[in-house]
């Protein structure tokens, strides 16, 4: 068997296992099929060809990170990095190029400095949201986090793929702060202020003299991020959970108007999310083709009553907080009358016992709930893949995208929930599609579902925020401007800084040799 | 006489105007040294050598500027861009290597559109911040700009300076959302969500599929900015608009670490600043050089009475602003039992005729008052000179900060301010440095005194967050870690993005030829 390598290379998976264990260790080299089950695309049936890795090496410093860089140019072996692989619906682990080797970066989980003063973390990419959320709580940190649905990924991982949270600072791509990075020659950078060796500004000021690199390391294949500064808020006095519940099918229109406003004029925080429960329409025994679980009856056990429920934070001093609501619920009010606000208020120090379950994520409390109550009525083998287009944040559109979205699913026989997560200039569709993994035709025919999609969103000029790795050529064609004028600029850049082409080739589309 | 070219290369002046002005026409070149003067570095005396431009060509349209890039590609022309060059304490439109043709960028300026509903404007690099801020009135807009102290600048090129204001986005390289580019080689690239030809979201959402490109493009070489979306906050329905005077030396210690909380804690809004007035020492009659007028005593005339001042802005709904203000009034009271607090207030719409005209910054209105008070003192031969290194936000850096700058400033016999402006995570020293600017041997006191202000800042890792175009490559210097690993990974940037390095060579420390 041979390892991905770049082209006019043949390197022998034997081989490679060999000179990465003189590295990082016997240890450190997965090859086995069981162990390396892990690192496959969750979501696929056993066997299926593409999109698997060869192997995966676990370094465990910096440096070892820097000779297995050398030793896949020295080689022409290909890496593809991944830090937990818990992107479950974008693919995990899984790399774009069949039997890449997976650089996998979970042993790099040191946190490695908390300042309370200026407000950040440093953490390598190992880092999970529950262990700095863990360590945070154990010293008693005046600080707040923002968490993804999911708390058992990676932090700087999520960051570096554009990730979205929901609390404060819940865009997470921008919550970084001083990156450091093995490039794919093996050199050491560090951006922003932390080019200046002994800088005390690395993680709390963004910019240093000349560009800022830090964006060009996110959604890309230009370097490895072995060190992260993120910005943490902080604790706030009083920490409100919201949530609006509306039954008309129609009042995600008014419903995200009035939201943008309140965005826009800083009276909702963070990200506020609304989640459509599919109304019963009568007609749906046929919609969810041979998955048996997957309907729309199993879909509303899942979520919550009503239509359109709106959940959201608001954060800070109590007064304030107040005030912030007071707002709020004027505007409620008038835009959707029927509608019925539900609120519940914390100290910012409440721990885990002292909230609402349902109210982790708007705290800023990591957790699994999400995977529980899904696996819960879905079976253990549910498998998802997550369409989420940036859209105009207007009600037209959120009525628009919902009918959109229903009736890609209902055409391919699919179910799968709609949601939008909502932010001053626009909106991320959040509709999670759902299938047997055991089964492969299900497996194609939420593709051809998702395809669609993403077809029908390009033609309102709208793209996925992030997608799969088995769609994200697709994803790139939609970047069209002066023909594909940014795809070329990344191809130079690409070869500027991988010119053996090793560094996770066709991420998010770049591929080397095309500058 | 010659104009600069890339190395190995020689241009005649006389061919490269007629090259040029068979692409802008001729009214579009500036030759005769009448014209070209006001293209010179504003301060230094007439017919200093170095960093002179050779020629000004103001192209009308894009595609004059990417014909204008193919010129200089075939014949070698190296060209250096400014936009209204109005960045006169950093050497105005004066490029780094002598005599490099100026493309200057002022006819370029229409406003191409304003979005009230998600709150940003595109427009060109020629825009100033007056012709932004009257168009916004002439349509009533219910948004606000930040400003920075003079309002006759390019808002686009004093964002992609990195430039500070003191409003809400008053990052202003942060408040950039979208850019058209003419790369160095005649390519033209859209940014984020512009790369899809008929996206919607261009100038309300920053990122695209992949790595976001837009940092790429401040303070760098790498392109020309030809249009950008400018982020622009809601319209307040109150402003507050407070100084807090303090009288004691050691009060800027305290009053830096009371304002970081607010900061921190989202209670102060906006970029707070500091303002120091030298106390009377008895000893100053010497320390003005030849200078004459410039002495602390005039220096006191232009500056507020009391040591320190700070200056901010309260901004939303009356309710959260009254709240934010009751929050500051305690922590002050507690911080700073002696500091004076002034407030007033002003409905969001307030134009110029209803606000103070010490309020116009905080308010969002642009002016030239600064400028007027300080040519009113010091005469209109007045040039000056900025140091503003990012520092960390603690009292103690404060104090530390204001005695180096006093004393390099004393050393050397010359005579300036020393301010703070203030964010959540660092500050920004901004100490202006005085002197008359038909006299060479007060501008080398200067360049000499922030020479050492620079390399004392640097003893505490720290560096200016731009500098004169004379000093770009000691700024670039101080960024050394792993042997200037930042400066290498520019140098590839830039030759694969500009082979033949006729782009702006020099410009913070980025050369062509280096990757």
């Amino acid at each position: 068997m041979e390892v991905a390598a770049k082209a006019g290379r043949k390197v022998d998976a034997a081989w490679a296992r060999e000179a990465f264990a003189a590295i990082v260790g016997d240890g450190g080299v997965l090859a086995d099929d069981g162990a390396l089950a892990e690192f496959h695309d969750p979501f696929v049936p056993t066997g299926t060809a593409g999109h698997r890795p060869s192997l995966v090496v676990q370094p465990e410093t910096v440096e070892q990170v820097r000779a297995c860089v050398a030793l896949a140019n020295r080689s022409g072996i290909c890496l593809w990095t991944s830090s937990m692989g818990r992107n479950f619906g974008y693919g995990g682990s899984a790399p774009v190029v069949d039997l890449t080797v997976v650089l996998n970066l979970r042993r790099l989980n040191q946190i490695l400095e908390i300042d309370v003063e200026q407000g950040y973390a440093l953490v390598e990419p190992g880092v999970t949201f529950h262990q700095l959320y863990e360590a945070l709580r154990a010293m008693d940190a005046p600080l707040m986090m923002s968490v993804p649905d999911l708390g058992w990924g990676s932090m700087v991982a999520n960051a570096l793929q554009h990730g979205i949270g929901y609390n404060i600072l819940g865009d997470h791509a921008s919550a970084l702060c001083g990156l450091e990075v093995v490039l794919p020659d093996g050199d050491l950078l560090r951006t922003g202020q932390g080019a200046i060796a002994n800088s005390p500004l690395w993680n709390s000021h963004r910019r240093g003299f000349g560009p800022a690199l830090d964006d060009l390391f996110k959604q890309s294949n230009f370097g490895i991020v072995t060190k992260a500064g993120i910005r943490l808020a902080a604790r706030p006095e009083t920490i409100l959970c919201g949530t609006l519940r509306c039954e008309g099918d129609g009042d995600v229109g008014p419903l995200v108007d009035v939201a943008r406003s309140l965005l826009r004029e800083d009276v909702m925080q963070g990200v506020p999310m609304i989640v459509g429960t599919p109304a019963e329409t009568g007609s749906e025994a046929g919609q969810a083709g041979e998955g048996g679980v997957f309907t729309y009856a199993s879909l509303r056990k899942v979520l919550r009553p009503g239509r359109w429920n709106l959940r959201f934070g608001l954060y800070g001093h109590s007064t304030m907080v107040e005030a912030r609501l007071a707002i709020l619920r004027q505007r409620f009010a008038h835009a959707l009358p029927q509608a019925e606000l539900e609120i519940r208020r914390y100290p910012g120090s409440a721990g885990l016992d002292e909230v609402e379950p349902r109210d982790y994520i708007t705290a800023g409390i990591p957790n699994q709930l999400l995977l529980a109550r899904l696996t819960g009525v879905f079976g253990p083998d549910l498998g998802h893949q997550d369409f989420s287009p940036v859209l105009p944040i207007t009600g037209d559109m959120a009525v628009r995208y919902d009918a959109m979205v229903r009736d890609a699913m209902d055409r391919h026989g699919v179910v799968g929930a709609v949601g939008m997560m909502l932010r001053d200039g626009s909106m991320t569709g959040a509709s999670m599609i759902m299938f047997d993994r055991r089964e492969a035709a299900q497996l194609a025919a939420v593709r051809a579902a998702v395809g669609e999609m993403g077809k029908r969103a390009a033609e309102w000029g709208c793209a996925p925020y992030r997608a799969h790795v088995a769609m994200v050529d697709a994803v790139a064609d939609v970047q069209d401007f002066n023909d594909h004028a940014l795809r070329r600029t990344y191809g130079r850049i690409k070869d500027a800084l991988d010119p053996n082409g090793i560094l996770s080739p066709g991420n998010h589309g770049i591929w080397p040799g095309k500058g």
